[in-house]
């Protein structure tokens, strides 16, 4: 399984990504996906990946060689981030269907992507590209999205996530979501890369990788065990028994 | 969709279910799925349930009929907590055979059911009972137990939930799990509902029943969110530009 997460804020973005994969419980390795394509002052472009691992990197190869070879349509073309995502979603089409023979039909070929980026002169973007080739885009009101193993990351990125939120408190949240995530699901796991991009830089943003022992994310995991306790200890206290009570009552048993 | 949780403290326990079932998304409807079936001064017994509505209801009725008849087994015969488990079990097998006709496969007529009590003069138990019809129990290493849509709610357990918690941040925290699995999934609604039962007591604990609007369920909310905030404030500040150019460096890419 794989969590890959992107936020966007008005500072910029920050992706996210662990680095498990498996085929099976007895076969499990380490690859990034994270993939940062383009980064050379007129255009960023960062691919996150999940899913089918040849999918994955047959697509991320093929993007960069069209780029090379200055192939028609590649990531450096697009006029904008929606044929960005479209040619992406295209390439991952063409990789399935090539190895998708009718007769083993529990093989599953798919994948899914995160496309971050910026065009000169443009927003920064985040899309999600689906295993069809279709996609969506994040929004002001939905300001992430996620791809692979996304339920247990979801809750603190739903209460925190805004668009007027730092980059650096959006890159600590990716972290805890992250953290969460590995926590709870053991098919998800280190190292981490945490990509921050500030808007109109343009660059290849700052990157940051944390192994599994990782002194930062030690400190930030227990910091957040005494935060969390804290706001805990800070909660209102529960309303008083004769409240309760008296609810109870008003409502009534529909057993009895 | 369900979503029901049971936390066994040094202190007692605590459970909380949501009131949402639906078949279908425009058939919507509000039933408790939490049973206090005795709290009789010398055993306490309450059933959370999921899954297949009609099964979850019948097992519910049979348990209180067999009670009523005084028919063998039943919640007050059973010698311990395990029996009590594996006789509701039996019910939920006899209920899903009795109408599971092989010609109709696609109907799950399954239902997990979470089992929680004391008998007097043996410590409290909670148990997660399956739709196969076995059973586990909580431990001291996992302290608590889930049905349903359980994954959004599970991080803030997997962090807070210890032993010598006491009941009243317990219940806070059963409460934040299940307002975060509300927020992340739409067919886990309100009326939410919360058993607070403390060890020896054998009574039926005290109940509350939170609404859509609730006051005291907004103000949680709203506190939270803050005491998140405050939390991610409070954080480590991410490690310097320099230290993370010099990961990357190490690291290197493995796609260049």
């Amino acid at each position: 399984m794989t969590y890959c997460l992107a936020i966007r804020v008005n500072q910029g973005l920050v992706l996210a990504s662990d680095s498990r994969t498996h085929a099976g419980i007895d076969q499990v390795s380490t690859f990034s996906k994270m993939h940062v394509v383009l980064g050379d002052g007129e255009r960023m472009m960062t691919l996150l990946t999940a899913g089918n691992l040849a999918t994955t990197q047959a697509v991320v190869r093929q993007i960069r060689r069209d780029l090379e070879t200055s192939s028609h349509p590649n990531l450096k073309s697009a006029q904008h981030m929606e044929e960005a995502a479209e040619y992406v979603g295209a390439l991952s089409r063409l990789q399935q269907n090539k190895h998708q023979h009718t007769d083993e039909e529990s093989l599953d070929l798919g994948a899914s992507f995160i496309l971050a980026g910026q065009i000169a002169g443009r927003p920064p973007q985040i899309s999600l590209i689906y295993p069809e080739g279709n996609s969506i885009r994040a929004s002001t009101q939905s300001p992430f999205l996620q791809i692979g193993e996304l339920k247990y990351g979801k809750p603190i990125l739903d209460r925190v996530i805004v668009p007027d939120l730092s980059l650096e408190i959006a890159a600590r949240c990716a972290l805890v979501s992250m953290d969460s995530t590995m926590r709870s699901n053991v098919t998800v796991g280190p190292p981490i890369e945490v990509l921050i991009y500030g808007v109109d830089s343009l660059g290849s943003g700052e990157r940051l990788v944390f192994a599994e022992h990782d002194d930062y994310l030690r400190n930030l995991r227990a910091a957040w065990q005494g935060g969390l306790m804290s706001a805990f200890n800070s909660l209102p206290a529960l309303p008083a028994t004769q409240r309760r009570m008296r609810l109870v009552d008003a409502r009534g048993d529909p057993e009895t």
